[in-house]
């Protein structure tokens, strides 16, 4: 057991987060993360209505008796997203705990609050961290220059973000970007977080519901495999390597490239569904971090989960105690 | 104490490195580091000829009688350098420990093996690393993104780059890049190093001979304060953000840009010597890594490497060990 302020202020078993990741986030890998001890978010958003996100809320709590949240992102959309209706369900859900992520969670707060649900908000720059601590919320999900999907624009890796977002919160830190084992668990306990948060390494779980393909690959790919695009909008994404993502790179390294001559590229939902529910590994793009080179394997959330537990234990107690003399 | 691979591996105190610096590896700084227990690296090619180097190895002796290395960089340049006649320097005085860079340090291994020098190489990715451990090399200096000079094209943070190189080495490694503090070098131990290589750290030091302007600023930059220029040229630097990294960075927004478009700016030695001698912090491009947002005060050598110790001593034995139940 490893037991830490995370897991004393949310009442998880283990310091390990699996946030909301758009597509993935769904039922049966979110109950199979509580039940490994972990903390899982349902994304809300993958559900395209407030009530498909109340029937899988539904569906996740006939898998798990255990804790789990719900991710809600908020980002400016060309068709306006009923926020509210969204809110509404996972306050009558019971739902114990709540990711924000995309901008302030101000809007939010005081239903939140009111409702008792925690929250955890996604942050990329220790200014926002202090911002959000400052509205009240429970803890703050800091995302370094490594992870997959939007790690901002100033790449600043977590060896330097952790400790320096420790370093001025009084909240809980989650750190997140490049975890994936145990000595990165450790490694986040030292620089002052008190748990590390997961994506790509759970989406190569027996229990992601993606295809096979996709943890194949994650598998397959070395730290090299990511490309960060969008960098020329100031809207930076980190995805897997593959012939979309190259040939964006090239199209925003050309002068004077706006949105609409990538935008056939970018093409959101449909591209990711490619991906991930059809395993066309180059028919769209898709979130990867840099923790790619460090899975070796598929395997059971709990596998994971426990793995990363027992590796952390044995480093604390064993290998970094014996150089102390 | 902290005895690790490294520690035993080359007989020094502390797993704490301070490695080339050109224009600031000099006697007083690498003697200074030595006595506190760390293994510093003077700069060869600061010096303007071998003759040279051999004074500055005389004098370190004088400041010190503890084991120190020197650094020899080797680039391509428009003036030959007399490489072999520095690397006679360096065995003539028995310096017993050299850190190669630049490139393969193969066309030197068979004279440093006769000579009884150990070999520390700095590589920014794996397959490097791994090409140096094959070499005969007794170890490897790796440096992340977060780093101060040239991190390379791939953009990999410690996070990844230390356990993904850690899994596949056999020999002592070296976590460089965004490492300033003891919570630092706990993670570093954690990720599967046996020290680490600090820059920027060691050039706020008392002991570093540098204007105090320079200093000063490392105190007060943030993260945030470092801009990586020359990527266009695939010779990426990471320097301090100031007016002129500024401007580089716009020309080399521009599609087709040249080298000859801003090397009245990237203007070497004679920048470097207007920021670090003589403090003038806007007149010349100086290396400055990441790990800034982390350096909040100018002391001695002795004092950086003993806190640092004292802080990854007692997070092992007491702050780690307390969430291991």
């Amino acid at each position: 057991m490893i037991t830490t302020e995370f897991t004393e202020a949310f009442g998880i078993e283990h310091p390990v987060v699996c946030g909301g990741m758009t597509g993935v986030g769904t039922a049966g890998l979110i109950a199979a993360v509580a039940n490994a001890g972990a903390l899982g978010f349902l994304s809300a958003l993958t559900q395209p209505t407030p009530s498909k996100l109340d029937a899988e809320i539904r569906r996740t709590k006939q898998l798990t008796s255990r804790p789990f949240g719900v991710n809600l992102t908020i980002l400016p959309t060309i068709n306006p997203v009923p926020y509210d209706e969204y809110l509404q369900v996972i306050i009558d859900n019971a739902i114990p705990v709540i990711e924000t992520a995309g901008s302030s969670p101000e809007p939010l707060m005081e239903r939140l609050k009111a409702a008792g649900v925690k929250v955890v908000h996604k942050a990329v720059a220790v200014r926002h961290a202090l911002t959000a601590e400052r509205l009240g919320v429970d803890a703050v999900s800091i995302d370094g220059f490594e992870c997959a999907g939007h790690p901002g624009e100033e790449d600043i890796p977590g060896l330097v973000l952790i400790p320096a977002a420790a370093a001025r919160l009084g909240i809980p830190l989650i750190a997140s970007g490049g975890f994936a084992t145990g000595s990165g668990l450790v490694a986040a306990l030292a620089l002052g977080a008190s748990a590390i948060n997961m994506g790509t390494r759970f989406v190569a779980t027996i229990e992601a519901g993606v295809h096979d393909n996709v943890k194949k690959q994650i598998v397959e790919n070395s730290e090299h495999d990511t490309n960060v695009v969008f960098r020329s909008f100031r809207n930076s994404a980190r995805v897997a390597k593959n012939a979309i993502s190259d040939e964006i790179l090239e199209i925003e390294a050309r002068e004077g490239t706006t949105f609409a001559d990538i935008a056939h590229l970018a093409s959101g939902a449909r591209g990711r569904q490619n991906v991930l529910a059809e395993g066309r590994m180059d028919d769209g793009l898709w979130w990867a971090g840099q923790s790619q080179g460090l899975i070796t394997e598929v395997l059971t959330c709990k596998q994971v989960v426990d793995s990363i537990v027992a590796e952390a234990e044995e480093l604390i107690a064993r290998r970094l105690a014996a150089v102390v003399l």
